[in-house]
């Protein structure tokens, strides 16, 4: 496994869950506290994104941060 | 769920596969390119680690990263 897939894998992740939820990345960037051009450069694994943002991700979207970050 | 959880569950996941390998903090810097330090400041919940060192731990400890994040 290369460093830098959990980024992706957790970017792809984080935008299923927005999409099924029908949120626009404006709101998940509202209910998560973030804002919404971090919260495209995460979707797209773009950033080097701290274990306290991806809890406040998880928690926006109702989900586990292990769900999140399971391998496809 | 209270922001800062997660840091503290991944540290407590971290010590135990790391305390099931029998290896020292040492040994688990070594393995993962990371100072012996930090691992210990991670297993406290002291630090907001970011997600390419939580894959390098993850790796080091033959591991999901998913594994190290399920709740109790």
């Amino acid at each position: 496994m290369v460093v830098g897939t959990a980024r992706i894998r957790f970017g792809i992740a984080v935008r299923r869950q927005r999409n099924q939820l029908g949120w626009s990345q404006e709101e998940l960037a509202d209910r998560s506290g973030l804002h919404r051009t971090y919260i495209g450069q995460i979707e797209r694994g773009a950033r080097n994104i701290s274990i306290d943002n991806m809890e406040c991700l998880a928690e926006a979207l109702a989900v586990s941060l292990s769900e999140l970050l399971k391998s496809e």
